[in-house]
C-alpha cells in the first residue's frame, strides 16, 4: 500500500477539529452550543451582492480571466482609492479566498526551507499553508500583557537569517484583536527595507478598526511599494465568507507576474462569487456603520464581562472580531472539550477555540483561548456566564 | 528590493499565453479569430443549475465545510453509483475545480523532489502543480502513430525510481482525446500495484467517450481501492467551468483524511457553485445526449476536413473534445504567432495552441497543434479552410 507524504503528515488539524464531535455528541444530548470558536459571522450579507447574484444572466458559466475580470479588478481598485490606497488593476489578482492569495504569495517569494517571520499568536491556517509550500514558520511572541503590540524590531532581527525571505502580518489581527499603529507599520516598513524582505500582510478585517482608530496599511507606506504585497478577501467585509474571493495586491511588478503564474495554472476564480463580489462593492456605508457599531457593542459588552471573571485576563481587541482569553485553568484544550462533554447551565454550554494552536513556540498558549464574538449579545451575555460557572466547577 | 522564489521563475507559462496579446492585436485590426485553443465550451450550462443560483435563498454566504456538504457529497456518490463507481460520500472531498483536486493530491502522497510519471502528451498545467508542489514530472512519450494509446509497460518501469510516488493519467486525454482501454487500465493496476505507486486518474471529461465506447475508471478497477485516486470536476460535464467544483475521489482513508487537512486550511469551496453543481446533478439525459451528439459531429467534420490537407496528420481522438494535429511546419510556435499576426482569410484567422507546451520532453510536439473543438460546425469548417489556406502560404 503506497504512503502519504511527510508534508501531508506534518498538516496541521484545525485547533477546533476534535472538538467538533464533541459538540455534536452535546446537541445529540439536546444541549444547546454557542459557538465561540469560528469566525463565521451572523452578519447578513449586503442585499446587494445577494441580488446580483439572483439576477445574474449568465447561460455559460465560463471561466473568467485567471487574475479576474478586468471590471472587477478596476472596481476594486476605486475601492482601495477611498482607502487612501493608490493601486491600479494590474496591481491586483483576484484568487478564491485569502487563503489562495496567500498560498500564491508564499510559492512567488519562497523556496523550500525557507522563512517566513511571524508574530504569534498568528491565524493557524499560516501553518498548513507554510507546510503546504514547503516553508518555515519562524514565531516573534506578543504578548497579551502588551495587548499584543508588535514585538520590539530587535526580537525580529534576531531571528532573520540567510533563509528569511518576509515577515507576515494580520492587521487587524485574528486571533488578538490588535490594530497596528501607524508608528508600527513604519518600523516594520524600515527592518524589511534594511534586510531586504518582503512585508506581507493579511489586512481583510480593515474595516473592523474600532474606537476611532484608523487603519493603516502596508499599500500606504511611502518607499515600500517593491516590499509591500497585501492579501485581502471578501470573506469578512461583507459577511460572504463562503463566496471564496480574495486579492493579492502589490506594487511589485515581479511579485504580480509570478504570482499570475500559479493563477493560470489552476484556470480562473469562481465566476458566480466574482458577480456577489463585484456587486458588494457597492454596499452602502450605512451597512459597515452598522455592522461596526455592532461588533464594538459586543466587544464592549463581551470584555466588560469577562473582566468580572476572577482569574480571567483579556487584551481589548481593537479590530477585527477576536479575543484571546487567558483563563485559570492549565490546560484550555482538555477545559474545551470538557465544557463540551461534561458541563451545561440551563441545558446550554460554549464552544471554544483552545489557543495553543495559534501558536508556533510550544508551551505558548496553553491557558488561553480565542473567543469570535460573532453572536448576538444576549448570547455572548450568556456564554460568558456559562464560562464563569464552568471554571468554579472545573476548578472546584 | 526582495527577489521572487526560484519556484515563481519556474513556473511555466500557459502555452497559448504569449499568443493573447497577438489575438488582441488581429481583433483591433478587424480580423475575426476563430478560437481553436482553448476549452471553454460554448455549450449552454444546463438550466437546472442556472435555475437553482437564481433561485437561491441565501441570506449569509456562509463557510461550507471544508469537504464539501454532506448532502452534495452523497449526490456526488449516487452519481458516481449510476457510472458503476461504487463509493460513499466519505470517500469525496470537494474541492475548488479539479486544479485544487490535484494540488491536494499532489500534497497529500508527494514530497519534494518526489517524482509522478505521466505519458505525454499531457494537460499543461500538470506542469504548473508539480512545480507548485515542490515535485518533477517524469514523462512516458506517448505517439501520435499509436492515437496516443497506453505506451508500453516497459517504457514505464524503466522510469521507476525510489522517487517515483504515483503515475497519473487523464482520462479521456486533454490534450489527445485518447480513452483508455479497460485492459489498459488493468495494465497500469498491475504496475502499481507492484511497484506500490499511487495510480491518479483524471476522468474530468468522463461523460465524452464516443463511438459507443465505454468509459473505464480506476475506481471501478477490483483490488485498486488502496492505490486508486480519481480527480473530477464539474467544468466540463456540465460546461460549468467557471463554477469550479471538483472532487477528490479515493477508498483509500489516508489519503482522504490527509486531503481533508489541506482543505481544512483553505476552509471551504465555493458555495454558490455547490449550489449549482448539486443542482446539475439532476441534469436529464437528453442534455448530455445532445451533447454528446454535437460534439462526435463537430469531431467528424473537423477530422474529415483536417485529413483533407496535404502533409496534415491527425489521430481520431475517442474521447473529450480535443486533438492533436500535426503539421508541415519546423516550428508550431511560430506558426501560431503568424496566424494572428500576418495572415487573414477573407478577414479571418485561427488562434491554435502550438502543442510544445505539452510536452515535457524538449524538442517533441514541435510541429503539432492542440486544436479543441468547441465551436460550432460551420466555424469548425472555416478553421480548417484557414488552416488550409494559411499552410500553403506560411510554406510558399
Amino acid at each position: 500500500m503506497p504512503a502519504i507524504s511527510n508534508k501531508g503528515k506534518s498538516m496541521p488539524q484545525s485547533p477546533i477539529r476534535k472538538l467538533v464531535p464533541f459538540a455534536e455528541e452535546a446537541k445529540k444530548r439536546g444541549v444547546k452550543v454557542f459557538h465561540l470558536n469560528i469566525g463565521q459571522p451572523d452578519i447578513k450579507t449586503p442585499q446587494v451582492a445577494l441580488d446580483a447574484v439572483k439576477n445574474n444572466t449568465l447561460e455559460v458559466v465560463a471561466y473568467s480571466r485567471s487574475e479576474g475580470s478586468e471590471e472587477y479588478r478596476n472596481k476594486i481598485a476605486n475601492y482601495y482609492a477611498k482607502n487612501d490606497i493608490t493601486v491600479n488593476a494590474n496591481d491586483i489578482i483576484v484568487t478564491t479566498g485569502g487563503s489562495e492569495a496567500l498560498l500564491f504569495t508564499f510559492g512567488s517569494i519562497m523556496d523550500e526551507g525557507d522563512e517566513v517571520i511571524i508574530p504569534e499568536p498568528f491565524y493557524a491556517n499560516y501553518n498548513g499553508f507554510s507546510i503546504a509550500s514547503g516553508i518555515t514558520v519562524v514565531p516573534v511572541i506578543s504578548k497579551i500583557e502588551d495587548n499584543f503590540a508588535l514585538p520590539p524590531i530587535s526580537a525580529f532581527e534576531k531571528l532573520i537569517t540567510s533563509k528569511t525571505k518576509a515577515i507576515l502580518i494580520c492587521n487587524p489581527g485574528n486571533p488578538t484583536g490588535y490594530l497596528y499603529s501607524k508608528d508600527e507599520i513604519k518600523k516594520l516598513a524600515q527592518i524589511v527595507k534594511k534586510h531586504d524582505l518582503f512585508l506581507i500582510a493579511d489586512e481583510v478585517y480593515r474595516e473592523f478598526a474600532y474606537d476611532g482608530s484608523e487603519h493603516y496599511s502596508v499599500m500606504q507606506e511611502e518607499g515600500l511599494e517593491e516590499y509591500a504585497i497585501m492579501i485581502d478577501s471578501v470573506s469578512k467585509r461583507y459577511s460572504m465568507c463562503g463566496a471564496r474571493i480574495g486579492c493579492i495586491v502589490s506594487k511589485n511588478k515581479a511579485v504580480i507576474e509570478t504570482a499570475l503564474k500559479f493563477a493560470q495554472a489552476r484556470l480562473s476564480p469562481p465566476t458566480y462569487a466574482q458577480i456577489a463580489s463585484e456587486a458588494a462593492l457597492e454596499t452602502p456605508q450605512s451597512y459597515f456603520d452598522d455592522v461596526i457599531n455592532e461588533y464594538v457593542s459586543r466587544r464592549d459588552i463581551l470584555i466588560e464581562e469577562l473582566q468580572k471573571i476572577e482569574g480571567v485576563k483579556v487584551a481589548k481587541p481593537k479590530g477585527a472580531f477576536y479575543c484571546i482569553v487567558e483563563l485559570p485553568v492549565n490546560n484550555a484544550d482538555d477545559f474545551a472539550q470538557w465544557l463540551l462533554e461534561h458541563f451545561e447551565l440551563n441545558g446550554q454550554t460554549i464552544m471554544v477555540a483552545p489557543a495553543a494552536g495559534f501558536y508556533s513556540t510550544k508551551g505558548l498558549g496553553l491557558n488561553q483561548i480565542r473567543i469570535a464574538y460573532v453572536l448576538k449579545k444576549e448570547d455572548l451575555i450568556a456564554s460568558v456566564n456559562i464560562l464563569k460557572e464552568a471554571l468554579k466547577k472545573y476548578n472546584g
